[in-house]
């Protein structure tokens, strides 16, 4: 990638912040994607600013530690979390965080997300699952991310007490996965506010997934 | 029906995806909407393109066995349903389909809902009825949605683990089913919460419901 | 009042069912407002028109029995519902009425909303009753409007299985009750959910609601 | 600060209502947002005057007694509760108060919100305490509001079948604590629809207080 590419990518950034926004993910500075460009960098939302106040220069250019490669703005909170999972997952090409409300209170009571619905089959393949609890500013919550992800087909993943991260092959990708993920924990909590949801057989939810993986979109 | 009415109809389709979208009936690209046009073809959704992005232009012609019959985008995943629903009721010209909230709750736990509210009896009729599971990709799920609806009053059939298939004799009855559809999942759901809600007597239902179709609106 | 007072008053009339829409106390078509002009008439809503197509002009004109005194739409279908309300209240200067989702639900299992927010106190004097079930199209919605708001210093009364009728001294009035009415209707069903709210002793709900109807405001 | 610093805090006020409106946090006319400017005086929204008309100059300046310094509209009928607060808290910059769904469901409730989230943790420190029932228009509220903050280090205090204050060291911090209070108070009710959510060792909660308090941000 070159530096026009950078200049896209930065605002892509913006856009996709502004999604977290209008489907209501976030509230006031709580949330944050980020977008690997080239082998060993990401560009990520600087930390504590207004969502509507963002542009696309103000996204912090960092390398795979989490450090800032630039001076200017301080990265995100979360940049520890998003370095480790680049460092540790070369196929993923962007990561979102948000503490959605549906998703946090799974998370809260340390509940994975059951799989009982076709489009929570589509995207993720199953349950999504809950990681552990993790303080923030380490490599702790990146190690937790990673690890839990590592046996589920899920984009997303719960942190205990916590929020949401999800991955994807672009920034755009991991946003879905949070935008889905939410709407998915929101579903079934409701579902189950009166009763149990139906389960799915598992060579269904096997069938969705692969269908939506390879057949869907353009 | 003639090109320029084809045209119409592309830009209302646009138009009533938006309300779907406003509605909040949608997230990302997961519901869709058609319009039977002339005697032999239908307009769909493309597979796959986020709503801010359709167009006029974009929306596909598909036949009544639910094949495209130009070069140009795939139509939507969903297409096959469309197309069994056209093929086996010829009254129907639209077909809106969702997976929004508090409906596909109910269809979580296969469960109808049950038409304790006067708003229900005016547009459905009667109970809005659960058809079974279905895979997406062939007939199936299109013949689940005309055999449930076929002993029901209601243009709304909830899909088991899946969500919403609404039907109308233009595609804006459809969409206004889906979107009362959810507005009475989602208020009976909040009166069943905190005890039962009243029933209502079998005229009551019938009565409101004749008038509704006969006498409101202009 | 004179033929330029009832342009204002259309005006008005568009602008408050735009309030209505804002609030999300209704969808589709089902919700609307009127307001008295001079001593024997009152204008309210066309039937089945989408709120965004409303115009001043589209506003109808009927008399105190319901009737439309001009040549043009057809009035809402609750129209003798108001127009009964205006003949046996006659210090009624506005009709609103909605299906508002969390006012519904208690209608729907004929539960009063108790008393235990100081806002409700304010604009209530107490709790919001709930009247008899009632078919459209005659005096009995009407009727049970009237009977029930007798009883009591609320603006705001549910109608059982049905929906929420309120009334004021203009029609800006009673378009504020019905916003605040789902407003405590949800806040209390809320409350509720994990527990019960405390009560709130009579002589307090008296003071609160002498001070916001005589002090509030400029 | 001179004349022009207060026109800049009246055009802020505007702006912070209008969040209050964006949050979802009010209605109609019932919540508002005050600022201290200079030693001796605040700024505060006007009575019962709808956000939407609010503008800089209808910002009523009082003293700490909170009363008007100038001819013009009546402040905010909950002017004292403010006033209350700044005499007795010289930290404070700004105050907010809103009757917000979930956080005023807590509050008729009688009961604290447990610091069960990361979120809550870093924002408020602990648990958001409830403060007793006080009725409006002398020194009760504002005396709850300061007694009970002062065993905790929560910006936000619910009251007793009431709603909910926030201070701050600004006015947009004030609006920021209303604004995530009501995230934490829905998120956790939530959580406790379905089990319990799991707590966080005080441990943990200082920790994540500290940072955020010290670390995050720009």
């Amino acid at each position: 990638m070159n530096e026009t590419a950078y200049a896209q990518v930065r605002v892509d950034l913006v856009d996709l912040h502004r999604v977290l926004v209008q489907s209501e993910l976030v509230v006031w500075t709580a949330g944050n994607v980020s977008a690997k460009v080239g082998d060993g960098h990401f560009l990520i939302k600087p930390s504590g600013v207004a969502y509507e106040r963002l542009t696309p220069e103000s996204m912090v250019l960092c390398d795979l530690d989490g450090h800032p490669v630039e001076a200017g703005l301080k990265p995100s909170s979360d940049v520890f979390a998003h370095a480790y999972v680049y460092r540790h997952r070369p196929d993923v090409g962007g990561v979102a965080h948000t503490h959605s409300t549906y998703a946090t209170a799974w998370a809260a009571r340390n509940e994975p997300i059951p799989c009982v619905l076709t489009a929570m089959a589509d995207e993720f393949g199953g349950e999504i699952p809950v990681g552990p609890f993790a303080l923030i500013g380490g490599d702790d919550i990146g190690r937790g991310i990673v690890e839990t992800l590592a046996g589920s087909r899920s984009p997303a993943v719960l942190l205990r007490n916590h929020g949401v991260f999800t991955v994807g092959a672009s920034a755009r990708d991991a946003v879905k996965a949070a935008v889905m993920c939410e709407d998915v924990a929101r579903t079934v909590h409701i579902a189950r506010q009166l009763g149990e949801p139906l389960p799915m057989e598992q060579g269904d939810v096997d069938r969705l997934y692969d269908r939506y993986q390879n057949v869907y979109g353009q």
